[in-house]
């Protein structure tokens, strides 16, 4: 454990920015911001990292650009880039941030040497319209989405706020200890999209200690902290265009090449690949639009899809068979078939050592905290790539979980939840930070 | 055969008046609007009417508001009125046109016994977006479409202009013959929606003799004749929606209640219908829409499709099948399905006599036209309800095509097609209704 | 016409064959054959050609040996010689009919210059148990088939007895005429396997006019001729094979590479093949048989399936569709599959010119008939492969029905027909010959 | 532990009867019976129960009559009681064995107060065709299967040969414990159709320990024990039939109903029934057979199908998901559907305190077997029925695996095993019970 009077620092200081890890979140929650256009968000963030001492890495600085997956249109990035700007994101970052390379990393190293430790954090919103009657928390405080059709829905909000909150506490501590901490800021982690780009980068190169975390989920109420997870579905997001050819339905239809027919095929027979004897699986085709006209034989089709798995081999086997299926189907249409693989996750496992230690953190800060061991998961996370690559060179990761009670369900337009969780996170991120680089020292 | 100075004069009067066809085709052309909102030129149509003398009729006095088919929201309907005032619409008849109901009839009695004849004009415009290129003559003449995503092209400019032309004529002629005239003004023939509410309302209950026809399709080149069509596709225009339950894709996708693939599934039965020993069918879903994320159990879809037969009852036999199979998949997916017939089209025969009439007619007038018998349609038409009701009380009715030349297909955005064509069709359609009312004069 | 005592002589020999006619018809009822295994039915046929003084071809001299389709096993075609030698069939002729090359062809050949024409008779019985009770009149009066599962349940046995009464009837005619007579019997009609290989052998490549008919279909009642038929059925008969890798179901069924399933896909894939503006279309997946036990995944299925045109160019795009989509369903489910056609059968007009002919021989027999021009055949006949070469080379053909009552549909295990219609048959077809070589004696 | 002693004498008798537990599997090997039909070696389980002093039940004594499932036609039952009767089997039991009631039941009551353990065995064979050459162990050593397509493919002969065994060793014990012992012989275990008909009867109402194994399956090799067994797949097996209306395909294909499609339809949809988060499933149409021929429209097919689930729960799901869809799919197909669950089996625990005393009892013996507390079974066993009976009462029950070396895998038809095997499983099931008996007394 770091010492009771580090420890009482940390409790004393989160006493006084309580109120700015607040402004934080429901700032960000005004100005919510979709995958790889965090403009403002990253700005924000950036700004704050420097300012408290923080080394402040962006852009390509910290993200592979062809690694990125799930990328939207130059128009739509460039449209955002200047709504940022407009709603007071900083120049001086949007210059480093090219091509909606929107990631952020705040180094602090102590010079001494020790561990790295890195926490993670990500920033998108979603594209949920948000709820506007009373009821809704956020409306009836005046902190509701100020973009049509963009919302803080997963609450990426809170977790940006507690990064800048853990940020700010470890800068004020005067005892020198001994390593160094990244706080990874990530952008696009829905469809997950966003974490390969910074791993391929080398964020994690370098890094000992992994911890992750996600309010809310299975983990209720606000109090409970479940000190690492399991069941990450290893998940691929893909999209499937159709094209075929346009034919009058009556005079000609056998002249046409049909797309929607095609899309229908593929749909039903995804939905068929074999249940798997190494575990479980998932399919969804989300989205299906196709077709022109009543009376023509449809020549395009677009499907939204992703597969699940709850191992990385399981995963693959069913992205292998969405490739072979939408092949053969398009062979058996005559039509021509794009594949493209716009998002894709892992499955990783947590270190009982790590969990061990959060566990010990928490209880040792006296709070009156409930700790649990896992949760199931039962999702997906990109935060699994940062995890892989930190285990995979010898150290230690893990996915906490902050409970918190819910006003309707993640991804739901009346998301909301107890800002006592941010509290909560930032301290037990906080405690263990200093546990890992004070503790250090002793040795 | 009217008398020839019957014939001659009518030829004259072509003269006199084709600039002024050529002008309302243009006109019509630049202002398309679309199935139930042809306000400004049924509008048009009226004051034209009126002006030559023919008794005007509007609204629900030629429409039965409650079998008009696939009829848009009030609102829509709504705007395209304003719209429609705004470009010039009088609002005297506006007012009559309530809800839609931009149906209009011309009558001219003689007042004297003899046959009815009458003719049917359809007025509306497609949803497609015109080209605006200088190959284009509608874009380099300038009379290309000024209303957004919206087009003439089909032909249905021509064919109110050709009706308008007829209407000139007829009405120049001093002489008197016996019976009466009725020119049919039908909105909604794009999607067999509008004729079938005419109809009901008993606008050919009097009717002897029904003439329709269509420029274009199977018939070219300018100059020919077709004095009637085979193989009318009865056809039934069909929207389904399906609603499910949403659900977590990963969490529980045993609670949702599949819309996606429900409509997958209907798609790929539906495709799969016998075929029938009473002759061609066809079936087609030409536009799906479901789901509402990439991970989330699709609770919603929309399938726009239609069914064809060369006869009625092969058509209804179609008609049967796609409600089985949709009821039938709901029950298997577990969720609620609701059948919309938004069209309807059927099979009538073009009758001998009245065919053979027509070509009498047509040589008569020393033109240099090509007159065959019949062509195969192999499409659908609402035409065939009023030739139904006309041949079901004993009447003669057929379908004529007027060859010309086309720049694209019918439908195309690039669709133009030669002017000669109306004044071809006028001069017809004139001298066989003179015919019609001369002759029986004379007896 | 043939002078009128020829007409008599014909319809007084027909008086006394008669009872023979009826005769050989309950002989082959009794003994069933099918397809390619007719070595009784074919041997007794050579006997009686060469006995009433006909040049008798067999086996390879009348067949291609490699153009056969559908030909069964050697084992099942050395079971049936046995039988068939047992049963009475002359060795001379079997020991001609190497591998169940069971064709015969009759010539007659005056030596005089003159036309040839040649008359078709198929001789293949059913795989129909035959109905065993008292009100079927076969079984009442003794000549039910006696080999088990096998019936001449379509009428071939009554076409053979024809063809021998034709050749009876020709032999007794003193006069000489000029020209050359060709009774062909084929063998595997059923399944359309058996003409082609006749054809490709040059049977009918000295022929000017051909004739092939059938007794009852469409065609009632007894005493009803119509001179030809419309709407052959282009028909492709083919067997697909499916070969995946079993597995256990429960332990790991993504091991197994399921046949089944990819037979139930293709049978629906096929149950959708686009209509076809060209005209009619058929498909039928008649049987399908897979799966080796309820907890093992499918390693092996069977289909049996046809597809039909109304012409042969819309029958050839249903076979590739066939074949494509029983690709593209083989590479989805990772199996192999295997394609063989089986059977194949063309659409051929009949001549108008022949069936005037047929038409007046017919009337000026003076029997009370009832001529009819066409009636729709609807169903396939390899017969036309016949048609197809004879008109080629400019000779003209068609194919006659002749009326009767049935007790039940062809192919039922009740059928049966008048005996009545035979006699008819035989004076039609011997006078259309005699017609034939003695008028152009006359020229 | 029962006194070491007592274990001495097991050891000591097992010597002595082990060739008659080898002669016991061999003659079980050669006279292969399905299940229901087992009435030559339930009549041999009687014969030496009865002999070794057990009290013997058999037929409707231990089997509910109507509770039975998957039960062969009374044909088939007739047929093989008379095989059984001319194979040796003793009438005194047949007489007793109504209907193919084959089970048996041997009681042992030491007459004083003390727990009842029951041990399970099952009795049948496959429909699998034994391999012939000389590879194959009981080929060459002569005492492959003597009946055609019937195989002990499974190893139930060895089980049978264990009771038998056990039985023979128990009953040579001179001291008397307490309690009761039974020795339960099922029938039909393959399809699990016979356990639920015993539970029913009350055969296990008295019962607190309850004991079953199988040799082989994931446990290897010889002389490795696992004391229970998780992911039991509880099962459910169904036949669909289906029943339509034939047509001719080219005729009037409309008026068939298709049983074939309905069939095909029917497993495509199966396939694709949703991924449960309860856990995993399994679903498996193992066998599809439909239609009568080419060109008829199929009018019956039938359908052999199974699911399964790890929990109860899942498994219930996933057969009512079966039962909606067929019934939905015959509603679209118009055919009639017939819907028969022929066996079913649940999933049970293992309870680790009778685990537990398994593991002591084996190490106890000094034997040096390999003893692992659990394997995963991830297949179906309706001993599961007895597990849940002897639970519910308040009782315990295990499953345990006897490992062996397998010359092909279970249900293959080169099926063998080590018979050391079967020595070491009577060992450890004779200690178990005289450990129960014994110790009891003691306390």
């Amino acid at each position: 454990m770091a010492e009771r009077h580090i420890q009482e620092n940390i409790q004393k200081r989160l006493g006084q920015i309580a109120p700015a890890i607040v402004a934080w979140r429901r700032d960000f929650h005004r100005h919510p911001e979709v995958g790889w256009t965090e403009f403002r968000t990253a700005s924000l963030v950036a700004d704050v990292l420097e300012e408290v001492g923080f080394q402040v890495l962006v852009g390509q600085e910290v993200m592979n650009l062809t690694s990125r997956m799930g990328v939207p249109s130059e128009v739509v990035i460039a449209k955002a880039r200047e709504k940022a700007l407009k709603n007071g994101a900083n120049l001086k970052w949007l210059d480093r941030m090219v091509d909606g390379c929107t990631g952020v990393v705040g180094v602090w190293d102590t010079g001494k040497p020790g561990p790295t430790i890195a926490l993670r954090f990500d920033m998108d919103a979603l594209p949920v319209h948000e709820e506007a009657t009373n009821q809704h928390v956020p409306a009836r405080l005046g902190f509701r989405s100020e973009i049509e059709g963009q919302m803080h829905a997963c609450g990426h909000d809170g977790h940006t706020a507690i990064g800048l909150g853990v940020a700010s506490i470890l800068s004020s501590l005067k005892e020198t200890g001994c390593g160094r901490i990244k706080l990874i800021f990530q952008p696009a982690e829905e469809g997950a999209r966003g974490a390969k780009a910074m791993v391929e980068a080398g964020v994690v190169s370098d890094v000992d200690l992994f911890v992750c975390g996600h309010i809310g989920l299975t983990a209720k109420p606000t109090g409970l902290i479940a000190t690492g997870v399991t069941r990450f579905f290893a998940s691929t997001k893909i999209d499937v265009t159709i094209k075929g050819v346009p034919a009058h339905a009556a005079l000609a239809p056998e002249k046409g090449k049909n797309a929607l027919l095609a899309a229908a095929a593929i749909t039903l027979q995804l939905q068929g690949i074999s249940r798997h004897s190494g575990g479980d699986t998932r399919i969804n085709v989300g989205m299906l639009e196709a077709g022109e006209g009543r009376n023509i034989i449809p020549s395009h089709a677009k499907l939204t899809l992703e597969t699940r798995g709850v191992t990385n081999e399981v995963n693959d086997y069913m992205t292998e068979e969405v490739k072979r299926i939408v092949k053969a189907v398009a062979m058996m249409y005559n039509v021509e078939e794009h594949i493209e693989i716009v998002g894709r996750s892992i499955a990783a496992p947590c270190d009982e050592l790590l969990m061990n230690r959060v566990k010990e953190v928490a209880i040792s800060t006296g709070r009156e905290w409930q700790v649990v061991d896992t949760l199931p998961f039962d999702a997906s996370e990109d935060a699994t790539y940062f995890m892989e690559a930190v285990q995979k060179r010898g150290g230690l990761a893990t996915y906490t979980l902050f409970g918190t009670e819910l006003s309707a369900t993640h991804h739901h337009h009346a998301f909301d939840y107890s800002e006592e969780t941010l509290l909560i996170a930032v301290e037990l991120l906080s405690q263990l930070v200093a546990d890992v680089l004070f503790s250090e020292v002793k040795v």
